[in-house]
């Protein structure tokens, strides 16, 4: 649609957003190593993966990484009724040293549909202040706001802050909105109630991706040396009674993966018998 | 301390915050004219006054402004019992048509401090989920809490999303460490827990500007038409049962200034008072 030496516009057509979006990042990370920092939003995408998927490429080039999505609307801004906004999540990574990194991967509601189905299966009441119902009103039935959001009628996720203004769910809802902005105004697509499935096809998502070289504040080995020093700070801090340890962003998911990279990646019964049907029906045998 | 085409890295050795920033802003925006973005961090500094300030002078640009700042520490994180880091606001400002704008401009903790102290004030007690005592656990004792946070004895204000994983908390931590990255590691300046009044000096604080023209990503009036239509959606959202209308960021603010443009600034009668005293001890008159 529209590209400078710093930016990237482009109209996926419905296409898969894994592959678009990884090439994409790594032309947001080409025109940074060139110009300093680099911008790119993409609209008519699909589902993309992990956000932090695509910052920690950057971040592994020397570069601070952004990147965001807006989703099918699911959200309910701050005195509303109806879900005017998608989960939208947010994800930014800055190297440190020796590999290390800080890798921020929100939601920018409270918490995601996939967590009200586990209470939904569970037959679990709702923590009050993550979702609302059709009147805008605070909920706790899980089953009755799936269905409420499945068809429509109103209701959904409070933004992260939850309901009204006692917590500051308008921050989390502005959030939410910002993610549309730089997701979906940046590249003409669809954005707030309108990104939802339709009969023909999934709900039409728009993404954004920034790279910044580090080196544009200072030399990157100092810099990513502050950036272990503050991580190591937050990790040695005392914890809360009855608290075992203090994490930063990321450092879960990197601890998950440095020991899913040894004993291998732990599936479900379930999840395990599904692949090997897959398998079989495909004839590729199950490995290991 | 470094400059490029793109980008600006300054120590402000102790001076006041406002009028560097406003400067150094100001640059942003016009490398950002050359460029197409530009970035500045400014280590030891003070107070810069108001965060969305400085991003809206971008927006009046046709620009989408971006500004962070630390502050002395005061939050507690995730899991945590002492104050890493301070109430750390974020501001982005993205222009509409006819000067409407969106203006986001949180701290990323839940409250401030200037709110626990309105409740010390009035004897009420703290909602549960703003604030945690020397061990880390909820407390609801405003004056306690101010005591314990002056002494710097433990306990704090808890970030956006309160307590523990329930409401998702470690989002506003990760948000507070993400603006000490992009302010303190950034410039070389002072972060997290040491970010503080000294017998000597106020903390010395550090800031973040970003600015990034409209039209790398689309022709800008389509992208404000666009805003504009956004914002106009939120708007016109159906409110909940009770609540009489849905805001977006920034509307309440720009509602109050265009009041106060047409029939003066409110004040209360103990500031119109000091007002008037310090006018006298200056020979200034007391306008109106």
């Amino acid at each position: 649609m529209r590209e400078t030496p710093i930016s990237l516009v482009l109209d996926a057509r419905g296409a898969m957003g894994l592959s678009l979006s990884k090439v994409t990042m790594a032309k947001v990370i080409d025109k940074a190593e060139t110009v300093g920092a680099a911008f790119a939003s993409i609209r008519n995408s699909n589902h993309f993966g992990i956000a932090g998927y695509y910052t920690e490429m950057a971040a592994r080039r020397d570069m601070i990484g952004i990147c965001m999505t807006n989703t099918a609307a699911l959200g309910v801004p701050t005195f509303g009724r109806h879900a005017m906004f998608g989960t939208n999540p947010i994800a930014v990574s800055v190297p440190a040293l020796a590999g290390g990194m800080f890798t921020l991967d929100m939601a920018t509601t409270c918490v995601t549909r996939g967590k009200i189905e586990v209470y939904d299966r569970e037959g679990k009441t709702l923590p009050s202040g993550w979702a609302v119902d059709t009147k805008g009103k605070g909920t706790t039935d899980a089953h009755g706001l799936l269905e409420d959001m499945l068809f429509q009628r109103g209701g959904g996720l409070l933004p992260l802050g939850g309901e009204g203004e006692e917590f500051s769910g308008y921050k989390g809802y502005g959030l939410a909105v910002l993610v549309d902005i730089m997701t979906a105004v940046t590249s003409g697509g669809v954005f707030g109630r309108s990104v939802m499935d339709s009969e023909a096809t999934s709900a039409r998502v728009c993404h954004f991706f920034c790279a910044i070289r580090l080196d544009l504040f200072r030399e990157p080995e100092e810099l990513k040396s502050d950036m272990s020093r503050l991580l190591a700070e937050l990790v040695n801090a005392e914890p809360a009674e009855g608290c075992e340890r203090v994490y930063y962003a990321g450092l879960k998911e990197h601890e998950a993966e440095a020991l899913s990279a040894k004993i291998g990646v732990p599936l479900s019964a379930k999840i395990a018998a599904q692949l090997r049907q897959i398998g079989q029906g495909l004839g590729i045998a199950f490995p290991g």
